[in-house]
């Protein structure tokens, strides 16, 4: 069932002992929602705890502001940014069909949870928590803030992308006057790459393909490249946007090989193409200009079979 | 003198017959705010022309958005986002001097005009223009949103350098309100890049070289690199950051041809260092986080010296 804010607001004002499920492959809004909704409900005197099926991308462990996590058995189960059970991960099955709370900005969420506070509107899910905490009366602290601005400067790009609204830039500059370190998150997240990072980014571009017209470009990222730059699978994240910033290039794919014969696609596109629809029929899913699916074979036929499936959806 | 944006409001609303200066080797903030204040000149009924020692980087054509100019003698001169007569090349030469009101964000501004009207807190001269236009009453037409956006995320990176305020944020959100395209303008600023840009920063990382405990990073552009990808020194922006991307690296130097033994060199910096009085020892200037100067001799004197500099001012 939906609820709205303020409904959402009292639920969690009411309960105690609260845990917070973020998605597997964890990324900054997951994150951002998730820590920041935990440092305010422990400022409202509550117990809260966060899991996730993946560890912290080394980048983001500013986060958690050295939370280790109390233990308790838990008496309220809060979602954030998990649009389908799928995506807890086997770490979290347990909690599948468990979840009191989803609070979810993706449009693809399948109500999976009891109550579900959803806006689609919103850029980030850590919008809806920024406006839930105030809600609640929280504070934003400056460390609540730096947790806000992560998952809305990475879920928009840095405010690059078409889901920016004017009240995401309201919202950025009500953080920064809370004291959020938006210069150092954004150096941080956007602006610093590790000298393997950038092997990385060389030996990526020699597998740079163009395909219908260069209206298609395509790169691979295999497991023996992140072994042997010592990048992980979770930094990729700018590596898979490369294809797409070739002028002239409407769809952009990054073939990530995830272990034997299985590769994970991410599909970033302009207005000519609905991603999250084309990922759809390989079981995947997102949002319009960016979603992912993953396929399964050689790595040429992955190739063929998108490049097909693309072609024909650009026709 | 200095003005305050009231009085300099009342002198444009008094003037007619106008000419708008712009800096050599134009950016997004002097295009931008000298194109908004065009398009509001005309829409309350002035004449007004953009001048510029340079020509308009061709990514940045949709400022103009068809306009050519009309030719009059000028009864008022205005120069944006100009800190010096120096910057104003050869051909706007003949206007040193003759500058009634310079509109400017930058600290080092000489005062060269005979009245200024100069606000260093802000992050971009377009932000001044956007408050300066409000008081003419000027309507923000989308061309005009257009303008003033792309010289406020030009000159923060895209709301991730330290000049950025939360006014930045809010004036964004007021100019998205007024239509601009901000997807493609992002898109097309940052996200862009041709096949021989990307052939240009393959190349350029091969110059990639380390000092002084890996906190200096250098990177060389040659004429050479320029002539064989087909890309143009205006387009180097993006280049120049490279270095400072690299983690640990606290300055950034990108030295870049631009005639036989003479080089330009950019300088982006993190708090160790301010740049701009770094490179006023060359007779350089700019911001505290990025500044540039020239440096004659040949390359290996160049990188030596700005080494040796960069060693000693680091120590």
């Amino acid at each position: 069932m939906r609820i709205d804010r303020k409904e959402a607001a009292a639920r969690l004002l009411k309960e105690d002992d609260i845990i917070i499920l973020c998605h597997r492959n964890p990324d900054g809004d997951t994150l951002g929602s998730g820590y920041s909704l935990h440092f305010a409900l422990k400022q409202l005197g509550k117990r809260s705890r966060l899991l996730c099926h993946d560890s912290i991308p080394p980048k983001m462990n500013y986060l958690r502001g050295g939370e280790t996590g109390e233990d308790f058995p838990p008496q309220f189960v809060v979602s954030v940014d998990i649009a389908d059970e799928q995506l807890f991960g086997e770490t979290l099955a347990p909690y599948r069909g468990k979840v009191d709370l989803a609070i979810d900005h993706h449009p693809s969420n399948s109500m999976f949870a009891k109550e579900t506070l959803l806006d689609d509107k919103a850029a980030a899910t850590c919008e809806i928590i920024y406006r839930l905490l105030l809600e609640m009366g929280a504070a934003i602290s400056p460390q609540i803030a730096d947790c806000l601005y992560t998952g809305i400067t990475t879920d928009t790009g840095c405010f690059k992308f078409s889901n920016v609204t004017p009240d995401t830039h309201r919202i950025a500059a009500s953080l920064i006057e809370s004291g959020c370190r938006f210069q150092q998150i954004n150096k941080l997240l956007f602006e610093s790459k590790t000298m393997g990072m950038m092997e990385l980014e060389r030996r990526v571009l020699n597998t740079l393909e163009f395909h219908d017209q260069n209206r298609v470009a395509l790169i691979c990222v295999t497991l023996q490249m992140l072994r042997e730059t010592g990048v992980s699978e979770s930094e990729l994240d700018g590596i898979s946007g490369i294809p797409r910033k070739i002028e002239g290039v409407q769809v952009g794919v990054a073939i990530k090989e995830r272990d034997q014969n299985e590769y994970k696609l991410s599909i970033r596109s302009s207005e000519v193409l609905d991603a999250s629809k084309f990922c759809a029929q390989f079981g995947g899913g997102g949002h319009a200009r960016a979603a992912g699916c993953t396929l399964y074979g050689t790595i040429e036929e992955v190739q063929q079979t998108v490049v097909a499936a693309l072609t024909k959806a650009l026709r």
